[in-house]
């Protein structure tokens, strides 16, 4: 029986890598900059380190990478990182990349580092997915918000602070802080150094950055080096893994309320329920994805984003980080859906009415800043391709022609709305623009913009996704329409109250 | 050393075994016809393929089915099926099942091919089960809304266009895509055959029927065969596993919103936390469905539809697929909670008013088509039959007598709110039935609506399952009893416009 | 080939054993009378005792227990339970503890059973948990509501039945079911015994304690022995595992409503993003639970009462039943945040106005309940230093800043809102304390109350916890900020409705 024990020991030792997730037993050098990090970092932020070493980064190093068949490469750079190319991607080929150009570089125990680690710096060996981000209307996120001064109107309108006189409550003031709590939260906070501060630390002191608008994951944020965007959102610290950017709770961090209900209608639809039920099976780390044989239903990132293969290796889908590649719409209402922007910067987009929006205020999407009838029906091409690797063309087809009655219909149902608020601003017993006041701030106004940014979006996400309970009463067509009857009768009371305080006077 | 390889080939052989998912290693043969659709299938549908694959259907043959323990079968024929006996049950099995029967048979490389399989090919294998169905009030969603005219009309104030016409605004038409999309989508379209047509494909040149209602997977779909219902609704395609209709995730796809919250209520009651925290441990796969080993608290289907066992393998519960059979109440309002419908097909009521509701506008449960108290308490006992599993009879007896108040208590306040809307009707503040105007599309009539629908359901569900967090203050008591405030609010405020409306002219 | 199969069997056997969840293979001896108990129980309620078979109790002594290292132990006694010691905890050694203490104590085959198993029995091996949760004031949960005039006051508002005169709509009753299955539900009910009931049984007749307030399992449970709180309410029957009370669903059941939807926040969070995406892979059973190793992001009980190690068995943070000894603020709105109150039972609170509330109607905090401005600070720092475990200084410090600044921006905007109900209470528009009246029933009221309870809550939670996409539109800042504008309107419609009612008369 001597000879069992080694055979014991090497079966056993077979089995756990069955079980253990890794894909490859790769493990990369560590450069010794990274080395030095650890030596204290280990300590005193574990539980970063802890996420790191699970990751690719800290086992694979960018010369291994690129040696991948070209659909299982998770890198895109043609000549390898200068002096990044043989070690593993640790805490210094990031935290000490590119300093001249990062403004919150700071001396560290000898090294230049920096703590805000941009797509300039991930560009080293993903430039393509960079590329493609940079024409992603998230990473122009903060600016569409804040730079576009009727969204940063309705920003406000959430934000404010309010005083009541005894008769009306009226916005004043909001600060930084509220707004990186909330909208920016989501869109990308600039991030700005402030000086330096010296801290005591468990090494003595030391100095370190002071940065405004920090801490921040939004999609859109403005970097210390002049990049916009975190890939951190989505490829979440500091694992940066592919599975999470795949899962859809991902998504949900801002996807989730009744704006952009994304992941609220997955979760009801068919697509959903599959993933809750038995995607525990399915394998969301492996490049290029196969359908069918990682999974058998989609998740956000599959749809939207992710390269896929069918069963044979063929291209399904190509990798693109430039989210709305297979979108023909913006279902997101501004106030009315309407044909993406071409430009990811939306703040050059002019109106009729001369107003930073894609479309008029009676609907008509504006001329020249939106792609066309033939980019629409390409990217329209491109999602069903995705589809009818489980569906036949009819089911493709008819779910298709829903959709697009169902962004006809919402719109239209915006449109009456807006009738509404027309009324209200033209018979004084609201104020709009003619008045210069905000058209989002008083509780008509406020109506309004729920039948466009809650109910009408929430149904056009349903109906593209096939969640229909989302869609019907959750927070879709019932509210839609229920929201006009009670814009109609709110008119009405505020033209009753309008008349009693005259006769009162 | 030359003997270790071979063991360890067959031992690491069988830890994959015990590691893969399949119960038994069955392996049916694929029927001729199948390999033929699999053939091209495998290339232009693979995901439909590989989820296919993954299925019992694909490694059991019928003959082979009915031969297990009678508890753990899952086919429920007398006679095989003639001549799918011994194959696995595959593409053509289904889907050139009864050729003459059904409208949307078309001829597809020399096959006899319909898109559309039914509960009437189901019946081949699973007739016990289809024919249990056929008394599930779901079977009969479709028409249960569409050809009940008040019903119709509280669909259509959720789907009509509106216009505003300067002072109200008023429903318009709706159209049948949007139904499709909205509330019929769950309750399932009715699929008809519109012709041919000849698509290009990758194969060359073919034809294929036009169908109208289609996509559709709604539990009450009106099928081309004449039969009614969609077991994919719950037995997802194309793996139809008893895993996936288990799972709750499959339920919430229509059971979710305000009107049904009954997915969202179980989340926040204990058996839905413990589902969510440890449930991955659970077998959502043995039949039968043995309590404490397989599962430690029950999903949807083990109160409402599955085959219980104890450990000692005695029956606690049948299986059913008629779902009401262990609930003495239908706890959806309409407007009041009411004993279960005797009918599936509930166009047959009428109540004493001559509407075909099962309760009179003041609560009184219709006599003659609603389950008596003798039923009721039937099938209360088969319910505690199973609470009683994991729970002493005081718990239970306590649990009930709770659940059983809130049945009384969330009627009355329907009955206050109708007090409302009676009076609003009255004083002609509100058109109703005696104004032949829908009851459902004003603003307050839509407030009485989600009176019964959202929030009395609500505290209804999450008492009857222990949801309370839910039940309070999520969409329940809260809201029942803010809402009635607000009606009687809205009803003054209609009179000051209407007072005010008559001073102006 | 003779040698294989004992080496198949033994390596499979290895295998098998690290592939199965148990941690140790401990079996303690089962006492004479849990056997007993078993014996029936077995069959009589199967699903209890698979739960407990798989617990810690079900292996473990008392003895055993108490000799894992100090940071690994799960029991605080410092002498072993008389007569516990030496078998594992089943059903006996809980439900025939203490029998004289428990007024809910029967004679049930020849032993004095309990049917209550309260924190006085669970003291005997945690007596330090027992301890601490005393000052938890969760554990005064039923009290702190019920006895508390205005707090019982807005939980009638929820619960009373209505009844409508034609004009006005006013609550009426409210009973003890209803309660219980409402907002007592997780305060927890009184249990009380009315006597004995005899039943039938598979066993024959027998007598059974009759209880009132039965189930129960909230926080603040009055038990037959004078004890208060249900650990099962974390601590789910009858695994009673740490691994369920770490889960974020255990939490859910009571903290997903708008009123404190810790949850559902943490949802959105990237913590619950990694939870959601990769939490399977944590292990949820080590005590004591090492960041980085254990899991990568925290679990509710992470921050709030785990025991925390670093991955150099350095203790973070203490395990503590005192929920909030890491929480600088009571965020819960009544109707500001306000600085944790000191005592538990907060019915002893009386601020200016002589009301039972920690702050005065206008915001300030009452003198002398609450803790200082110093013990703030000392639970800031326990929180913090968890935060630093994965994150960096700068980064800690903006999220306490943006923190800080929503407790105090909410708090602004409850103070606006509430100065639109003082107007309608002073104008006599709405009825308030000084006609007698709660200050919770109209819809004015009502709509105050949300204000602070619902959409201040909320922005509090999702502030505090990172999760920005629920406290903007979901329930948060979007909604504080139109309901004011809403309750401005609505008083002007009730002082139309008011003239015109005069105008009438």
């Amino acid at each position: 029986m001597r000879n069992i024990c080694p055979i014991l020991g090497c079966i056993l030792l077979a089995v756990m890598s069955i079980l253990s997730i890794p894909e490859r037993a790769e493990t990369a050098e560590l450069s010794e900059a990274t080395q030095a990090c650890l030596g204290c970092h280990e300590a005193v932020t574990p539980g970063i380190v802890a996420d790191w070493k699970k990751s690719h980064h800290a086992r694979v190093s960018p010369a291994e990478a690129i040696k991948k068949p070209l659909l299982a490469r998770r890198v895109s750079f043609k000549n390898p990182p200068a002096g990044l190319a043989e070690t593993a991607v640790g805490c210094a080929e990031c935290h000490t990349a590119n300093p001249s150009t990062h403004k919150d570089t700071f001396d560290h125990n000898g090294f230049k580092v920096h703590v805000v680690v941009s797509p300039g710096d991930c560009a080293a060996c993903h430039p393509q997915e960079v590329d493609e981000y940079k024409h992603n209307i998230m990473s122009e996120a903060h600016g569409n918000l804040l730079k576009n001064p009727v969204y940063k109107s309705l920003m406000d309108s959430a934000n404010c602070l309010q005083k009541f006189d005894g008769v009306r409550a009226r916005l004043t003031t909001v600060d930084r802080l509220t707004e990186e709590d909330s909208c920016i939260y989501c869109h990308g906070t600039k991030v700005e150094v402030k000086g330096l501060k010296t801290r005591e630390t468990t090494m003595g002191e030391m100095d370190f950055p002071v940065l405004s608008g920090w801490p921040s994951g939004g999609v859109g944020r403005i970097n210390p080096d002049g990049t916009k965007g975190a890939c951190s959102a989505c490829h979440t610290r500091h694992a940066f893994s592919i599975e999470m950017a795949r899962k859809p709770a991902t998504c949900s961090e801002c996807h989730k309320g009744p704006d952009v209900p994304a992941y609220k209608v997955y979760q009801v639809s068919k697509h959903g329920n599959l993933y809750e039920s038995v995607g525990d099976k399915w394998d969301f780390s492996a490049v290029p994805w196969t359908i069918g044989k990682d999974f058998t239903a989609p998740a956000c990132a599959a749809c939207h984003a992710s390269l896929l293969v069918n069963d044979g290796g063929e291209v399904v889908a190509k990798r693109s980080h430039r989210m709305n590649d297979r979108s023909a719409w913006r279902l997101f209402g501004l106030p009315y859906a309407h044909p993406h922007p071409i430009s990811a910067d939306t703040t050059i987009i002019k109106n009729k009415a001369g107003l930073p929006l894609p479309t008029e205020l009676t609907g008509e999407p504006v001329q020249g800043y939106l792609i066309d009838k033939k980019e629409q029906g390409k990217r329209r091409a491109s999602m069903r391709g995705i589809c009818l690797q489980c569906h036949a063309t009819s089911w493709v087809d008819g779910h298709f022609a829903r959709f697009e009655k169902s962004v006809e219909t919402t719109n239209q149902m915006t449109r009456t709305a807006t009738d509404i608020i027309l009324a209200a601003w033209k018979n004084g017993l609201a104020k709009g623009l003619d008045k210069q006041d905000s058209i989002f701030n008083e509780a008509i106004e406020r109506m309004w913009v729920e039948q466009w940014l809650f109910y009408a979006n929430s149904t056009r996400f349903a109906s593209a996704m096939g969640g229909a309970d989302y869609g019907v009463f959750a927070e879709g067509r019932w509210y839609m329409s229920k929201n006009i009857q009670q814009m109609a009768d709110w008119l009405r009371f505020l033209g009753a109250a309008s008349r009693a305080d005259k006769t009162k006077k």
